[in-house]
């Protein structure tokens, strides 16, 4: 079972593209599928990038190695020819239920026996999608954390009926890949790191709208009492003031909400989307 | 007001005597005040333990300046003989709420008008105090983290009677005796730093008594996502397993008395008590 030589991503956002490029890098031969041509181009352009930032940011990724990495992706508007010979199937499409399960039944019929489908949904639950994959002994989720060349981790959470074995198969792939697996023994809506990561990211933000402290001081505080490289604020500026809203105001308790509605007056609508702005908590 | 020099520390416990010895170490004339002989003694041992760490991990610590430090400081069992001179009286006694109010009480009548009072209380707030102080406008809390040579916050919070002035030289006093202040402005339970640390620590410990992940793990996926030199369990082990008891089984959350439950079966009652005792989560 530790065979998984062949992988398919579904999906080229910001993570599809990562987790195409961190297995092609480490010389698995990889299909990325996106919808159509225009969607491609974008993917085209999403490796290139990372091609870089792999030059810049990881050990030994001269000599070549980014050029073999490109060379290992291959690119495709059609689902068929995505999955014809494919040991593994990752899904990173939208998290919306519908598509993922339409995609998941489209997937049923296209793949081949022997692939594992695996999604990297950070929201829903494999348990949501099992019954549409038709194989749920053959599915789990393999969740990567965004930057994965830098926070190089992969949760891998099956449900009830995935295979021990390929629960195993799935875990060796990502250590093949230049990842540490983490091994989730049973389901849990937020796998281990946003399970640890939410609650100190919804502190912080208690501590901000009861006027307790400032980002500064409470980002200064956990670095200095923890050691930690970034604090909490920081950390919502690497996630995206936008991703913070969107889960923020998706959320039913009070104090989630007042967060969003903090966000979206005093950051988003000015512009101030976090790291990727140029400016958040912080100017970049 | 930034004219606080003559400092009295009440209380040489783990954090008293710390307190006293980094103050004494940043050039302050320390008297550390304890109840008898017998504790007395006990704190000259842990002041010379404490010159010893200063001089192994601190920079610039060595060339006189722990003896120094050692020298600034003077040792009472006599309170009225502690408290004479005081600008700053900083209270580090136990956590015990009749206690506090009776060292406010005696403090009141034998410490000088000019004298500013500050509770290291983790526990209680400043408000449950302010009465039996005799001067509200001149108190607050002054918190400190353990390993206070390391984690150098000093966490400053008034109730709504503190004088800003006051406030403000209770900063300078931290900032000169060589910690980062943070300044709350509000009070709240566990200040800062706790509040960011008991919802990650409670988190992690649900995840285990879940059966989702091990300790080893939930740490290595926070060590890696996150960058922290250290994971929840591994705080746990430096916090002392014993205090993580009595914090838990004193919370009515059903989730908290299980895992109080869970520590002192699996590591308590065996003798595993973190890295104090050698053993913890880990060993050590």
């Amino acid at each position: 079972m530790s065979s998984i030589k062949v992988l398919t991503v579904l999906g080229t956002g910001v993570l599809g593209s990562q987790i195409a490029f961190q297995a092609a890098f480490h010389g698995f031969a990889v299909t990325a599928y996106d919808v159509d041509e225009d969607a491609l181009a974008k993917a085209r352009d999403r490796f290139t990038r990372l091609a870089g930032v792999y030059r810049a940011q990881v050990a030994g990724a001269t000599g070549g190695k980014t050029e073999a990495a490109l060379a290992n992706l291959r690119l495709t508007a059609d689902l068929g020819d995505a999955v014809v010979d494919a040991d593994l199937v990752i899904e990173a499409v939208p998290e919306l239920l519908e598509l993922k399960r339409d995609v998941y039944r489209k997937l049923a019929e296209l793949a081949p026996a022997k692939a594992i489908f695996a999604t990297n949904s950070s929201t829903l639950l494999p348990s949501d999608l099992k019954d549409f994959t038709g194989r749920p002994d053959r599915f789990l989720a393999l969740h990567y954390a965004n930057n994965i060349w830098a926070q190089n981790i992969a949760e891998v959470m099956g449900t009830a009926e995935t295979d021990p074995a390929v629960f195993a198969a799935v875990v060796d792939f990502a250590r093949n890949s230049g990842l540490e697996p983490i091994e989730i023994r049973k389901e849990k809506a937020g796998y281990v790191l946003n399970s640890l990561l939410v609650p100190l990211l919804n502190a912080a933000a208690g501590l901000l709208l009861q006027g307790v402290a400032d980002p500064h001081t409470i980002d200064k505080t956990w670095r200095i009492a923890t050691g930690a490289p970034t604090g909490p604020f920081q950390i919502y500026d690497v996630v995206g003031l936008t991703t913070a809203y969107n889960i923020a105001s998706s959320s039913p308790d009070a104090g989630s909400q007042a967060f969003a509605q903090y966000l979206k007056e005093h950051y988003i609508d000015q512009g101030k989307l976090g790291v990727a702005s140029g400016e958040g908590f912080y100017k970049y």
